[in-house]
């Protein structure tokens, strides 16, 4: 039974790397993966590797991986060399958000797009939101990463222009645990236009970025 | 079988009258209760009551009604004289959200209190909220009604000190119909000490603002 | 009660008109906007207004009006001139999608952008969609629109490159009923960097696609 | 990246100071965060802070902390001087309710109020209730901690004039697990003029009646 | 197809009748079932036909039918004569829920029951409860109507001995619509040894009531 | 502050002496209200005591106990002598119902009512349970333990004569998990007359049994 | 804007011919497909057609239809000659089940296929189930249609050899409305092997029929 | 307490032996019905038997057993011989469904069929599933395991022909979790005839595709 099929092809056809989601792999389908890529001299993406499945990698792959434990990201093999910057930045509300932030700025690294993070603006001090406001508002691309009541989002899609991105989390407890509700409101937010990603995915927003980046070029170059 | 039991002690009680909630009543039911109180000339503040129900009462009871077709709320009998004023703003975020507001703003005039509605300053456009925002600090009591994202609320848990007490409604499509995401967003605020009421439920905001006050007057007289 | 504040700077702010959601007001609310908005001479686009509400106008405000009932969108006032064409793509899985593929069509034309609608082309029969590939990768920005199982949607994002949008609708019966299996379907795609806004949304994903285009002539100009 | 930006402000502007939700944060940010509060000679609040993550902190800080392990609460530096007292009653159902009732009550005394704390006068024993009854009357503001049926809540709304916020609980299993029935009939109560926070929020609940606090004191002031 | 088959032996297998559910059929469908049970001269409780239903039926059937509009049954044929009388009493707790508390009431004595209806005995006013409590509790069976809050059920376990059946009704909006609060906060009820039914179901709490009358027959004569 | 206040009249009072429910208890708190009975010279029954709660109970405390592991009840001191016999059969639907199903009968016998338990007779094998049918038809009250789909419950409604309540269990996976569709459907049985407690209630079960039996002797004494 | 693509080779590619679901679709777009069907001669078969969706049709299309109006069924041009009878047979627990059952028949019919309808076997009077279980068993596949507590689908699954597909219904109220309960227990069926079509998709079940033909065929072949 | 019965007419009533769930029971338990087994010379089927649990049995049961700790599925003792192969194509989207899908390869393969497993042909890369798509075809029954946007199962119906059984799998996080969303565009799949069993029942879907091969039997035979 063979049990993985590497898509070589998908940065030609839609513009992204294929990146290899942990959470549901055994330690052993991670560890196969990454050696059939090591073979073919690839590397690739892996999100959502906790602290233990990367302890029981081998040596040899381990070697070659970039770990952050804040975002259980790896990077198997460089990341590509910077192309973009200043373009896309990450506004999260709270400390708690960090990890899905991180996420986000290290799937857009590795993919060459070095994105600027701002953190702990959420709405309940809204003076730390409006003081960062002109920074956040020279980047054409927002993430906008935030949990519980999520207003940071519907707040940054009335007062920014250009393409905002939101990645609701799971951040909270009682009715906000699991994230349903911060998800709802933004899908659900007064301000229009607001791009939804899936509840703490923001290996997700990242790619969404990375696809407005490509469609950019085309119409930049048609 | 005795279908009804005024309970006439309640004001004594808790501070607050019994009120009439029409929608799960018959029109058959709301004229009996109707003319009970009539006949003990005591008046009723009367919710949820839509136009065909108000249009089968018996003449002589509809004329006895003050009735408001936004917020579907009737007074049989006149209202208490005004007490206070200038102690409750009702801030509401859209257009659809007014029946709600104007729903609280009947209740607590029926009671006495004259509050102050501000209304249209949702944060999609944060500009509408903060020029409003001195007159809404004024306030001791404030009311926020809000539904979709409901993140007014927690905005202006965030800008306002004071009681603050959330209103979600049940405006909108898709995940926000029904108001579960507005409600669940004010429960989960970044903003704490946000007070939360049921979905559209304007009454019961004015009825906890009501308790409230009566609070505040055993405190200033202790 | 000053019921309603035009946000007449938000273009300026956000890159996008205000819009009116016609399904939360009374007939009396939206000829009151209207009204307002032909003092200042400014057009506006109204959505989910029903037949009976645009019959329900006053005569002059509805001479104003371009109505398509299929959308049940109203252009007040004439649109502005074509600025775009062949950049947003609008994919349809079935004809029950159409009213919501419609509105995001008549949203962006509305603001200047002609975008190509391609309709029943679920997975169902994949070859009604892999027929028209080429013409839909060749738009950067593509909107999918689609309910039940929402596969259209993910093979989509497996297939182009560029931004994709995904509209879920709430066609369907059973568990499909409300659209939510097609939204969190979107949500959870394989393919990464879905970008998805709510149920039935077909405005919010042409105002998402706006703000892509705001974004991309910035970076264009950078 | 700057993880955390505290907001200093927060009780000139809203009359509460920053809390550490601890629950969404590594030890280590926990410690970084109550370090710089060190530098600036401010005290802490911290909530859900498990045994856990407490062993984890540096000692140095571990050292100013005052810790309960029923409420997960830490109290770094002296919890302000007692200013008010008598003035709010935390009326908690069951022992498994005690928990939060803790929060609320730490939460209040930290910030110089001492309120008192009534257990176990659940409605199954009714009688259990009433003999306290004009005790909690002797408060004008009411905390009502309960989960499962929560009917603690509905029972004291009929009883007793002034605030009552109710506080679901997450205790229970079967249909009750995770406290939402709870929550639910706090907000469908048939006693108006509840006011309700978050499943298991004491913190939130201790907040809100500290708002009402600072909202009376205005009115008593006018 | 033959579209139905009456149970005739249902009463000595279970002890209780087959009735017909209307609301899942059409007005012919029920005309066929009656005119069976006509010809085996049969008599037959019907639930849940709505005034047009009936209106629609044969006038030689809507002769047989004694007919109640607030509860919506149909007794087709003469009820039996009275067997039982004070023991079962049925406690509702507001105006609302009579239609439900009806539907037992005419389901118990179609059977042979004389039931004791208690209205408006709601815990919002709890005095109105506790000065009928005696005549409660000389009931050794109680079914206990309630919706939003649902807090009687629970008010009541922990007052009476004797089994008590707990009705949730689907009365109320926003959270409480539906009445899956009112059903979950009954099965979750602290209150040990609450028995209950499905939501809105008069019939079914009256069918538990008579299977209880039946085993304690047995009991009696072992 | 007094954390519990044991209910003692509550024999008296509803016919059933007060249980303890451990599970969301500390082992303090267990054990204090523990030592409080065995001051008192009562008697109690624990339920949801898991195995590591009972070992940190001090030793004067266990050796008083009568410890079921599967079900994780206690008996704190003698269960009372058996006073009744044959009278309720509990029917489990597989092996995995037992832990529920011994829960019932324990909470029976401890209070004097020595139960007929008859095991694995689920629907998948109807034979298994029609060779048994004669045993459980000998029951006036019959308690239906099942999870999964829960049609035990509604085959044994449509059976047997006399009383049946049922006890969903939360056995399973996918959409079975947590037990709510086994709860829903023993609501919604077409089997009228079936009386419901919370999902893993078996404690609940045998309360309502009880409560029934007391009716029962108040009916034979009349 | 092409509206919709008929999916001509259907047929070919997976052995069922298009259907036209009528529900998410207005008049005018039924009868453009209709009138694109009788151009190519081709024939359809129509679901969820209701009567004044029918009415507005043209009356040259509407010569051409079989209506059936318990199942809102459309054949538009004659059904297939029968090829297959005896087996499948379609089992419907109750009356109010019947319009799912006749779309399944009807489905089948014009497909080419006769089946065999019983109905009203629900297990509350498991005697009519057993009588013709014989029946039943004759029929090498089997369609179990049932609503409420779904239990018929369970018993069947234990009873019978052979495929057994489930289709739920949408029948009932409280927590059976919508069918939900109905689905979820036919998943989790302690039958096992039961295969499961979406709520009232008669239609379904039919074509996961004709799917099994189609494959049985050609087992038989090979 | 007799506490289980094995099923032993099961194969001849409906052709599927009895298995053993272990997930809800204890290893003790489970060693007492493999031991049963023993004693009876049957073998037996065990699923979700967790390494620990299987560790817990006594060396002479675990002597007897082939387990697979990818599905967690032991085979006591030995399974049959392989009667059929090349029948039944299991199709799996991802690497993260493999032990769902080896489930099911298991449970047929001691049945003795022996099925073909197709992995890592999700619909994220077309060409994966297109360039295996004949062998697929080649195959009269396709069991298709999907978890996240489950869009492989809808893409698989509308490109073959014969019966297509999906199994929905609880692979992913936010929405994802747990598998509804799966499970649910699974039932609303347009294309027409899914078969569809619980969330990561890879044995279920093996007892239909067994259900079906007994069916096509007697199909072939008559």
């Amino acid at each position: 039974m063979t049990e993985f099929v590497l898509d070589v092809e998908r940065p030609a056809r839609i513009g992204l790397e294929e990146a290899v989601y942990a959470a549901g792999k055994t330690a052993a389908q991670v560890a196969a993966i990454l050696a059939a890529a090591a073979e073919r001299r690839a590397s690739l993406l892996v999100t959502r590797l906790d602290p233990e499945k990367l302890a029981a990698l081998p040596g040899t792959l381990r070697a070659e991986i970039d770990y952050c434990d804040l975002s259980r990201t790896a990077w198997f093999g460089p990341p590509r060399p910077v192309r973009g910057q200043g373009r896309i930045a990450i506004v999260a509300a709270g400390t708690s958000d960090l990890p899905v932030a991180r996420e986000a700025e290290r799937t857009l690294r590795y993919a060459g797009e070095a994105a600027t993070v701002i953190a702990d603006v959420g709405v309940a001090g809204l003076w730390r939101l409006t003081r960062r406001l002109e920074e956040i508002r020279a980047h054409p691309v927002v993430i906008a990463v935030a949990g519980m009541d999520a207003a940071l989002a519907s707040v940054l899609g009335g007062l920014v222009a250009g393409a905002v991105i939101g990645v609701p989390t799971s951040v909270g407890y009682g009715v906000a645990a699991g994230g349903r509700p911060a998800l709802d409101v933004m899908l659900a937010s007064c301000a229009p236009g607001l791009a939804v990603v899936n509840i703490d995915n923001g290996y997700g927003a990242a790619c969404a970025a990375l696809r407005f980046l490509h469609a950019a070029g085309r119409l930049a170059g048609a």
